[in-house]
């Protein structure tokens, strides 16, 4: 029997009281009138069943008593990153405050009808927004069956899994400014795509669009440049974890990638879910929340689940990516994106991009009846994550972004 | 004969009339007293001979009176993102505003002792801070002999350029938390080293560590995620230049590097000259600022020249970097930090990079007496740069940093 909040959630909500996931959000303004042009400030809250909850009415409420959040302003932003910076205890502190005051038996919000009006929010009635400013996006490279594939696709039989892959978590610096939030329209990349043989390179919108299934850490405290942060002290350094879609576009990867690694083939857009799921929350499921990946083809009405996955499938863990990545002294700060890599199990039904379940475009995948190989204009990827226990359900919410055609010269 | 100031600019100075490079300072509190723990404000100034004139108070004086500068805040801010987002008219009002200031003929602040007081400091009397937020940070491989010493050396005699290198400018993301200014010392990293043969990868403090001689451009005004920046405004979106040493730590970057390129071999530190000197100051040297790095050797007195090079050694130009970065549709962010690679020249004497100039530790450099091959502890990099025309130098400053010892289990 799960834990009971006064707030009515469903059975199969994503957002039961034992999940309380943090992001950004801002009031839809109804338009109209007087004040059409109002734009809300972006604060952080909670989910909660099909609510939100709004923390800045609450702190300012005067409803976090405890030692670290009774004088801090660190609802009062437009973003995560200060709150994140204070560390496990008081992460702590805000969730077991949050589940306390939501809970069925707790009077003190639900029976003040008035603080409950202007802090509880229909989720149809706000608007999601990053939830963290993000300094850096680093993306991991961890799954041994989406590496072992890619080199099998990209390189060939020999040797498809490089020396260095087994000795250390492989990563690449990502671009941080093309980090959008789940909902958020992707236009098809142009670039010189791979050419064939001896023939030149062609140039225009990418012919291969994919998706890649991720995960990805957020960062609490960093560390400062030239130190590290020990393995046995990574956990406290991460937050949470978001979904994460790793555009890429599979023919400008392919041209540009030697020797410097993938740039304009990623940095195009990378879609994450806004809901961030505390360690706290995912801690009774230890590493198995398994996700889906649903494409919906431009003009059908129903999306095809095309992919089940599973985070048990990450040969390296998120806190042996974080030691490692300041081991050399880099500096993290908070608020930076840790994308696990591509999350492939080893099934042909459990693989993370289309380059892998289409083996480079060899195979096609049939959708509700139609067939395609890589992303087509129109085409909406959804995805999904949850980890599924006895009585109640931790979930991710949606990672979804929609395909626009490349804009052409004229534009 | 140039332009002539009233504060007083020796004939070598890098800061004449005709710089007016910008910055980010803060006045060093003289400690003691009542306020010897005031930290003051980081503010804009720009550079006058040994002088910064301190950009927020010529500003509250109401001295900027052009139509885009008279209302704005821009000089009111810690970082000068918000001046280089908006774009060319302002910067060239800003620089005929600065120049008319400070020239000798022109009384307004010549003869305003108070005001003068207030506002021209000595160089030695301010610290100089990163003059942008550097919301991501870029660096290209555009040097054609870099490009074939490394390709060379790591790869060996057969097509040492690849053949993506002559259609597109080559880049990787950096690392944007670890770029620092100026004099900030760099501690040794640590990581795992390119295995021998069969035997397995060490761990420790790098044991080739590398500086990489570069220029990079600073992003003025951004442009939209989706939509691309024509070749033909890149110019626009480009403020100035800085030096760069891309600090590298080679066992680590060789080991790392496949198939995703370069990432703790780099991301532990980047060092940034602190004037962002203008493309306007720039134009009438074209392509033609050399350059030169000292090595100052752990315990030497004096610094050696090592190698000299030259920013004409690019094949692709800082635009046609600007325009490849968009073309995907990846959004850059004003105070964006587009490194240029590497600037190698094709004689021994003008290669950028110690990789290159010991052929991967296999010739030793001889300094002055002593001799190495890669960095020492202690060792100072020093790098600086200049155009020198007829009556002037449009220069640089220096770009510096010194080696301390890699930290150890126990710190
Ligand atoms: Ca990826
Ligand atoms: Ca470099
Ligand atoms: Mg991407
Ligand atoms: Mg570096
Ligand atoms: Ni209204």
């Amino acid at each position: 029997m799960g834990l009971k909040s006064f707030v009515d959630v469903s059975a199969d909500s994503h957002f039961p009281l034992e999940n309380i996931p943090f992001g950004v959000f801002r009031p839809k303004t109804a338009g109209g009138d007087d004040h059409s042009l109002v734009v809300e400030t972006p604060r952080p809250g909670v989910a909660i069943g099909d609510f939100v909850l709004d923390l800045s009415v609450i702190s300012s409420a005067g409803l976090f008593d405890g030692p670290f959040l009774k004088k801090s302003q660190c609802f009062n932003q437009p973003s995560l990153n200060l709150f994140l910076e204070m560390g496990r205890p008081t992460w702590k502190e805000a969730r077991a405050t949050i589940q306390k005051l939501l809970s069925a038996d707790e009077p003190s919000l639900r029976d003040n009808l008035s603080l409950r009006k202007k802090s509880l929010l229909p989720m149809n009635d706000v608007e999601m927004l990053l939830p963290v400013v993000i300094g850096d996006y680093t993306d991991f490279f961890c799954s041994m069956y989406h590496t072992k594939n890619c080199g099998l696709i990209f390189r060939g039989p020999e040797d498809p899994i490089l020396p260095n892959w087994f000795h250390l978590p492989v990563a690449y610096h990502g671009r941080a400014s093309s980090v959008v939030i789940s909902g958020t329209k992707i236009t098809r990349p142009r670039g010189q795509g791979h050419p064939i043989g001896s023939s030149p390179p062609y140039f225009g919108p990418t012919k291969k669009l994919d998706f890649e299934l991720e995960m990805a850490a957020i960062v609490g405290p960093g560390n400062k440049l030239g130190k590290n942060i020990d393995i046995n002290e990574a956990y406290d350094h991460i937050f949470g974890l978001v979904l994460l879609n790793d555009w890429s576009a599979r023919d400008i990867q392919a041209w540009e990638y030697v020797p410097l690694g993938p740039f304009l083939g990623k940095s195009f857009g990378t879609t994450i879910s806004p809901w961030i799921v505390t360690l706290e929350a995912l801690e009774p499921f230890a590493c198995d929340p398994p996700k889906q990946v649903r494409i919906k083809p431009a003009g059908q009405e129903q999306a095809s689940v095309i992919t089940k996955s599973n985070f048990k499938h990450l040969y390296w863990t998120i806190t042996q990516q974080l030691a490692h990545h300041t081991i050399n002294g880099c500096n993290l700060r908070s608020g930076d994106l840790l994308g696990t890599g591509t999350i492939s199990g080893p099934e042909q039904d459990s693989l993370g991009c289309l380059l892998e379940i289409t083996w480079n475009g060899k195979n096609k995948l049939s959708l509700n009846g139609s067939s395609q190989t890589f992303l087509e204009d129109g085409d909406e990827v959804i995805i999904t994550g949850c980890c599924e226990g006895g009585d109640y359900k931790i979930g991710f919410g949606t990672c979804a972004g929609k395909v626009l055609p490349a804009i052409t010269e004229n534009q």
